[in-house]
């Protein structure tokens, strides 16, 4: 069901025996989604979230009517409204696949009930919230501190696969800008 | 040493009996600062994190020789660069006191050594990383969806003691606004 790779990785990323990784998985649903699936749409709850084995999730904002795309989940990583599914409250924010996804669902009851049949899980789940945290404290830093230029080179540094999996304009707002100026900035940076 | 309601507090948000608090205050340490100590300049790793049994500590970054707060820390909160101290990178922001301050510093060390001794401390970890985590979304939020007075109503509701502990310029640069606009939307929302 899960491809060896992932079974490797999962390993890797969480330190438990095969044992213990066959308990973790029972609390897991495969899923598979179309490309452009609503996972999550703003004002709703989030009730799961998806360790991704193949595809691409993102996480945007809708503002006067103008679609703002804020996070780009690819393989290997945890995708979901974090925020929403944590506090159990509405999210401000929706959740869209940009290609096909397999993925591994877990239910906000199901982890609850996994911590605690396996206390475990919870240094595990603290590396993964950690490296989140991480991830979105550099977002709200580049923001602060960053030109749109700097965050682009940025990301052709950190995710330069992104760059070629999602859509221009969507890349275009994760920057603040217009998809005009992202190609200005694309051959300026092309030329150096 | 730690006053009782503080104690009390800890018990509450741990779950942990008073043998299991006693284990884990052993590795932190009581320190007293100064109002306007300088925890952690932008550019240098942080080695610690401050749970505060009284004061005030600020996040904040320099930009251009602008300074813009981004975050306030209070009592019974954990403080600190969190990213930084995670990632043991260096720092892209600094911290400061903002009030006379009595902490619990636990440096990065020590909480790698609390791990082992006493894996429970990753669940008490991983829900205080919920918590920052929500915290700044929240706050990532709302610098995409909401005006300088959204925002600013939103703090009188959930942090009203804030805008009596904090100096006014720096609630401005945490709303992103000036001085001048904050004291009219001051006046607007008092005339409501």
């Amino acid at each position: 069901m899960v491809p060896k790779d992932i079974l490797q990785a999962i390993k890797q990323m969480t330190g438990f025996t095969d044992l213990e990784i066959g308990i973790v998985l029972q609390y897991f649903e495969p899923k598979n989604f179309k490309k452009k699936t609503t996972l999550l749409e703003a004002g709703s709850t989030a009730k799961e979230v998806y360790f991704i084995l193949n595809g691409c999730i993102r996480l945007f904002y809708e503002k006067d009517g103008v679609d703002v795309s804020a996070y780009f989940f690819t393989e290997k990583m945890f995708a979901g409204a974090y925020d929403s599914f944590i506090t159990q409250k509405t999210s401000r924010h929706a959740i869209e696949t940009i290609e096909d996804c397999q993925v591994l669902a877990i239910s906000y009851k199901a982890l609850q009930a996994l911590f605690i049949e396996f206390p475990k899980m919870n240094e595990f789940v603290r590396k993964v919230l950690e490296e989140r945290f991480v991830s979105l404290h550099e977002l709200f830093t580049a923001q602060i501190l960053d030109s749109p230029e700097e965050r682009y080179l940025n990301l052709l540094k950190e995710r330069p696969e992104l760059l070629h999996r999602v859509p221009q304009h969507q890349i275009a707002t994760y920057l603040g800008i217009t998809p005009v100026s992202l190609s200005r900035i694309r051959n300026r940076v092309a030329k150096k």
